[in-house]
């Protein structure tokens, strides 16, 4: 999947910004690849970029017209059907973060065909995948792995794109989910794919590069995670990192969803490196990216100062405290 | 998936036993849910049940046309078509082992609903399951595991249901991959679910049963596998074993179409016990079942003695040993 630039966010008529979370995520990382948002009356979300019409967006070069909500059902509501078409019938693809698939709307269908526009359902997979084959790949990887889900590990992934890019690395996102795929343009939903191919689908969003390019793959789950640890297992195993970061959440008592307590930062670091090394012989832990959003800031820097104690390793607040002590660290351990 | 029983087992014209070793597998382990094998000219297969004609079969009963092959390209032989609909015509459900889908068969789709007939398609999942949750339920499960792919998992796992109901145990079969799905009648082809629901539907696999029921669930693939590892682990968390036997391939060099080497029993069981303990604590190993189809028969019980004594478990080939000696150990833990 591979979207083409810049974007237009379409934000319907969202009751709130949390459902808008995905353009905002956009905004956030890829403010340049977007030139504005289209809102339909009584939407309460604001990505704070111009609120622009079809053409509008069009003369100032949008490509695709990029559905960054989500919304109860993932449904497209029928109001919204107008918007989609006429963006199609303007020129533009349409890529969706929705459950639904695009081309099953029969008139987006005709509307995509009419005017020889792709449809992207960024959430599903229609890439046909390898199993993977677990041969060291050339080039640098770096995966962000985490004691839960939703503890930060795209944030940290993205920042960690750009404290390496600043530090003079060659270094780029690699999206294995929906936000991250429309932060990368390119990417797959890896939760989507048939599980057979898990670690292929790692494998192929990241290839082979020239030796000194690092890839930041975006982590999934938790290896400690009952819902989802098979996902992070083949991501792990196909992305075959030389270096890891832990993210944690430090107010979890329990994973997200389940009744499971949360595991240590340690045990998370041990058998990461345990399984990676069928794949990596050589990964190794390389920092911890605290989310500290509950704390105060005199706790968060206690807490920090305290985990990296605890581990040897630098932990950051990457929000807070940005990642460059783990670029530092990252530096030091691969003579970069 | 639920098939209807009994089954006409199709063998279309395959050139040799391998491609009917679906359908030999059935007859192995479910003889008596078979009334008999049909067969177009030029056939080279034979599972030994009587050759039927569709009116004869079903005149013995037959519910089920099971087209119990493998072929290149997983695709519906043209000339095998006819075959499929007049089955429908007679009133049978059709199942189909191959890769296509087949209502994609407009023929096919036509038929079955013609006669308000089912289709299944056993490598393949329409089943919606939930995300795992990691509760654990109630009743008794033993998970086959395996050093490899293809070291006799599902072998070990039906040897294992019979020896239990020998030796008085309400044990059950629960299938996870194609052949087990025809041979149980139920299951899911587990490596061709979504990622996200590996281990939900591995839950939905092994449900909650009265206490004492031991349900004995098929193993695929290995955690060291580095193309399908993510399965094994969705499966180990969702059906929560109490207890497992690791198999494992006494020739084995390295893993099945992969370059790493074959991890040792001793990091089987290890990882198995480590990864387990989240959705069941006292997960325990109670034997080891050892493919020694090799060796020679002296070799074999060598070898079979060695292991057991290395790691203090009962080791047996379930082929040319029986299981005996690991249903023994399973009653001794668990007070049986």
């Amino acid at each position: 999947m591979q979207l083409k630039r810049p974007y237009l966010l379409f934000l319907g008529d969202v009751p709130d910004a949390l459902a808008a979370k995905t353009a905002i995520g956009i905004v956030d990382w890829r403010k340049d690849w977007c030139v504005g948002q289209m809102r339909l009356p009584g939407c309460k979300a604001d990505t704070g970029l111009p609120d622009m019409e079809l053409q509008q967006a069009r003369k100032a070069g949008a490509q695709t017209f990029v559905i960054g909500v989500v919304n109860a059902g993932g449904v497209l509501p029928g109001h919204w059907l107008d918007s989609v078409v006429a963006a199609l019938d303007a020129g533009m693809d349409v890529a969706s973060g929705l459950h639904l698939r695009l081309e099953d709307i029969p008139e987006i269908a005709e509307a995509a065909q009419r005017n020889g526009r792709a449809l992207h359902n960024v959430r599903q997979s229609s890439q046909k995948f390898t199993t993977g084959q677990g041969t060291k790949r050339q080039g640098m990887r770096l995966l962000t792995v985490g004691t839960d889900c939703s503890v930060g590990k795209k944030y940290t992934a993205l920042a960690l794109e750009q404290g390496m890019r600043d530090a003079g690395l060659d270094a780029h996102f690699r999206a294995t989910g929906q936000t991250g795929v429309f932060i990368s343009g390119r990417g797959v939903s890896i939760d989507a794919v048939v599980a057979d191919f898990i670690s292929g689908a790692a494998e192929w969003v990241s290839p082979d590069t020239d030796a000194d390019v690092w890839q930041v793959v975006e982590g999934q789950g938790s290896l400690f995670h009952p819902s989802f640890a098979g996902v992070t297992l083949g991501l792990l195993h196909g992305s075959q990192p030389d270096a890891f970061v832990v993210c944690h959440e430090t107010t979890r008592t329990h994973m997200r969803n389940v009744e499971q307590p949360l595991p240590s930062i340690q045990d998370v670091i041990d058998l990461t490196i345990r399984c990676g090394k069928l794949t990596n012989p050589d990964i190794r832990c390389v920092g911890i990216a605290v989310n500290t959003q509950a704390l105060d800031a005199e706790t968060a820097t206690r807490t920090v100062d305290e985990i990296a104690l605890a581990h040897g390793l630098p932990a950051v607040d990457p929000i807070r405290h940005g990642v460059a002590a783990i670029v530092t660290r990252l530096k030091q351990e691969f003579d970069l």
